[in-house]
């Protein structure tokens, strides 16, 4: 074993070259065996663990800098940098994140997530060591997908005006998240790659970049002689290398979107596990109402922007072409081509997650709420009970989204209301509208909603009672439910419950009308209690003389926390709400 | 006079070329006089006029559609397209907006006033076009300076992708606002322009596009040929036109950066009026005590994404070279490379305008605020005595910054304050920290500041009194002593004052001691109410009993507003205050 004698980069600078083959044998089968248990991205590990060997044999972290974009690449790197164990013994396995990790490594230098980051902060780095006037060099590793955002070209802008050293790596495995689509930025990878970067227009080049090409990025030797040959370099070089995504794995070699990431997966087959009675899911839901959506009116559009999966599967996105856009990695561009798709008659709905939605604030505000065009935006993911990475969370939409003027954000507690919203969103022309796609069990009524949502701000009053109004956002409506139940069954008050739909506005009327018999409001949200809906009802309140409770999570980049103690931590339970009720009645 | 009988882009169509060559002098002319007294932006348009005519003349809108960029070089298509009284009539002058505003007219599309939109706009548009099985062009117009901005290049992928009709004009000036930084885009395109389009790597060719280059923008005739030339193209193109910014005003042609924009000039010497007196300014003394800083410490540096005026002329600029990092307009590079900056010990400043800083959100939150680095934000014009254009609003700033989480904001009331806020923000290291550059008549108090800053979420309790206590934040912290002034004298109260400094945490010490004696808490903020600081006053007291008043803006977006009437409109006069803390006491 060699791997288990590497506790930090300048253990790799003595290796031979046999040695460091047996490495990369030894780190693929841990990366191997470890996400096949316990899931990960296993895709881009897979492709880059003759890279990220050849990088520490080369470059000395952390005196040169190393940056990742998107960082979910690096789990080599994190065998590498003294994180074996968390590779190697399942009962380490939780120890570390699925990102870079300050708080675990000196060799990790943020804590990142989304993409296309990593140009932009590399940028600030090595402008920082020019302006110390120190050595050393900066690498920043960005995929082809990441490539496909803004900030990566505002970076290689950056970087190519400063002149100095920056080692800029493209792995390019061919694939971001999905298949990407044609033309742009992936045609002029492709024909580099096609024709072994003997290209009549080179679009490092043309920005200025001395380029680089490497046709076989999983061939450990010319890896380390091309690093070799850039490190100290004086200015800024682009170094194209071309790997195979799922390396080493066959059933990743042949299906790389299956294999991006996932769950604990059999190493024989490649078949995931956990794959049975897959319950219903509001995710699901909305999947199935847009296909027939799109099948019936040529009008509609979905896009997206680098995660087709949370909405269509390959086949049912081949079979609609024109109907889906993918953009890439791009939601300023899915945000405001939505704006330009409805203005010109289009019914465009824009599926993106929470975390990655607040990628296109401005885009939301300045191009599609300004200009006040129907455009829909399905907000996947927004809830505590999503992704859970600190670099992912899904729970500061409320606030983001609804302080914008003329945007409704709608906010649906069972599928009933989910369809309808949709169907209401989709065909009227008058409003940008979000919807946050319900998480959680998929609660059915039985009942079609037939509310007419285009008259806004209307709260739906459940239960009519007194002393106490209770708030249930969304996700937490079911919360909402059992304090009511808790206040009958316990203490004997007909507490009103209140499912508010809408966020971005106030049932005035319901409001003013609790003075009369009613002494405390309470809301519950599935997000950040700071800025968000339950803010806006206390402010109104606040002059009426009600008293107001607002719960929700404070706000805190939690990471990798459990919901039920998040839950906990914020007050969210029955208990502690009735409890607090009653102290204030 | 040719200009009088147009009355929309039909009435172009017939003209023989002199008569058009006739409509550039008189559109231009016009131009000029309105602008020398009225002010605007000078230069992008006047380099514009000979592409406007010609685009009217041989492009059909609105079945042709046209998207302007950023869209303040759009006064000659206004005067072509029903609205010349506006630039031929004084009395009319202030009849239309400095940007493209589908209220005033069915050729303009959108309303627009941030940069790097049209080619996303555009990608929309041309895909519900496709999508309806319509004819017609798709013209997007771009700036050079508005392509240095990722969402321009998202848009360039996307349109590229789709393959079919759309007309992409880069309207190249050699400048953006000011002299465009060397190196990456620009680079790109001047040696296209130098080598007359006779490059190794043209960077739209290699993104997949057919591309022309015209060498003179300003001649009609070779205009009016290559749009016909490429009319009805059923695949996307560049037309790459050399336009000479400020043509045909010899002051403007030779002072681009002078006369991007400005207020009234002479037109015989080129001289700006009103210059005289220039009063002290808090952006003045921002721009003092940051030459100051980065003369004593070579590890300060000031960041700016396209608006290097708000901080320096252009002599400081250049005499602190790597101390002063412009990226081009381009927000997120901005916010993540002043992350990167202050991650590798440097003492980043970014100078940015509140309406732009919300193109950065996601860099703020997941680079800046997640990995807490002590990088500094200047945020300028944030208030409702700034920008008053639509497209240009100063007052969302406050909600959408100061629920990030670890992020400190700011908000000083006075100069002492403000610098003192500045020192301790620079020299820091534990926070990433914004300020709210105030706005208006500066106040000094003659006594430095000594707070310390680090002692996070501490009010200034400016005078206790009992019954109600006002909160002035920033700005309107003088609001706030008027309505403490009236109490006193005109009902015998003496009110609390407080200075609350901070925007992104409360002094929960202070707000639970008001309980004792007051009834009444009301806040005053410079910026709108909902998802503001008062509703997280709001929020907090709402549990204790206290009445809580919020006063701020209603959100909305307000079009060339009268400030004084804004304020009465949502209540934010001494009067009405007085009036209601009255009422609810």
């Amino acid at each position: 074993m060699i791997l288990e004698n590497i506790s930090g980069p300048k253990d790799l600078k003595g290796l031979t070259i046999e040695e460091l083959h047996t490495l990369v044998d030894e780190t693929r089968i841990a990366l191997l065996e470890k996400i096949s248990v316990h899931g990960g991205h296993s895709g881009p590990n897979l492709g880059m663990v003759e890279m990220t060997v050849a990088l520490h044999h080369v470059f000395d972290s952390p005196v040169d800098k190393i940056v990742f974009d998107v960082s979910h690449q690096t789990y080599i790197h994190k065998m590498l940098t003294g994180r074996q164990k968390a590779f190697t013994d399942p009962k380490h396995y939780d120890d570390v994140s699925g990102y870079t990790n300050p708080k675990e490594s000196e060799h990790d230098l943020f804590t990142i997530g989304h993409t296309s980051t990593s140009l932009s902060l590399a940028s600030g780095i090595l402008h920082a060591r020019d302006l110390k006037k120190e050595k050393g060099n900066v690498v920043a590793i960005i995929g082809d997908g990441s490539l496909s955002g803004g900030m990566a070209y505002e970076g290689l802008n950056t970087i190519a005006t400063l002149g100095t050293n920056a080692i800029i790596i493209i792995n390019d495995n061919d694939q971001s998240i999905a298949k990407n689509p044609k033309g742009g930025i992936y045609t002029a990878l492709r024909e580099l790659r096609e024709n072994k970067d003997q290209v009549t227009n080179n679009i490092f080049k043309a920005l200025g970049y001395d380029y680089h090409y490497l046709e076989d990025g999983n061939n450990l030797e010319e890896l380390i002689s091309l690093f070799n040959e850039v490190k100290d370099i004086e200015h800024p070089v682009v170094l194209h290398i071309y790997t195979e995504k799922g390396k080493g794995f066959e059933p990743a070699e042949k299906d790389h979107e299956k294999f991006h990431a996932g769950g604990p997966f059999s190493l024989e087959t490649g078949e995931y596990k956990n794959q049975g009675a897959s319950s219903q899911t509001y995710n699901g839901i909305t999947s199935q109402y847009l296909a027939k959506k799109l099948e019936e009116d040529s009008l509609a559009v979905v896009v997206n922007a680098g995660t087709p999966r949370i909405v269509f599967d390959r086949e049912i996105r081949e079979k609609f072409r024109s109907q889906f856009v993918d953009v890439g990695i791009a939601e300023q561009q899915a945000a405001t081509m939505t704006t330009g798709l409805a203005k010109n008659g289009a019914k465009p709905i824009w599926s993106v997650f929470s975390t990655f939605l607040q990628r296109a604030y401005d885009q939301l505000s300045h191009d599609m709420a300004l200009n006040n065009q129907a455009g829909v935006v399905l907000v996947y993911g927004a809830s505590i009970n999503s992704m859970n990475d600190e670099s992912h969370l899904g729970f500061f939409d409320i606030p983001f989204i609804s302080h914008i003027p003329n945007f409704v954000y709608l906010a649906p507690t069972n599928k009933e209301e989910h369809l309808a919203m949709l169907d209401w969103a989709i065909n009227q022309d008058k409003h940008p509208v979000a919807i946050r796609v319900p998480v959680g069990s998929v609660v059915e009524t039985g009942e079609e909603d037939t509310t007419d949502y285009s008259i806004l701000n209307k709260n739906k009053v459940v239960k009519t009672g007194e002393k106490v109004a209770i708030f249930g956002v969304g996700n937490f409506y079911g919360l909402a439910e059992k304090v009511v139940e808790q206040l009958k069954s316990k203490h004997n008050i007909e507490a009103t419950l209140v499912n508010p739909k809408f966020l971005t506005g106030l049932d005035k009327e319901l409001l003013n009308s609790l003075e009369e018999n009613h002494k405390l409001a309470v809301t519950i949200e599935d997000g950040i209690v700071e800025g968000g809906y339950g803010q806006t009802v206390a402010s109104f309140l606040g002059n009426i003389g009600l008293k107001v409770q607002n719960y929700g999570i404070s706000k805190k980049f939690y990471d990798r926390y459990k919901v039920e103690e998040l839950m906990e931590e914020n007050g969210l339970t029955v208990n502690n709400i009735v409890k607090n009720v009653i102290e204030n009645l």
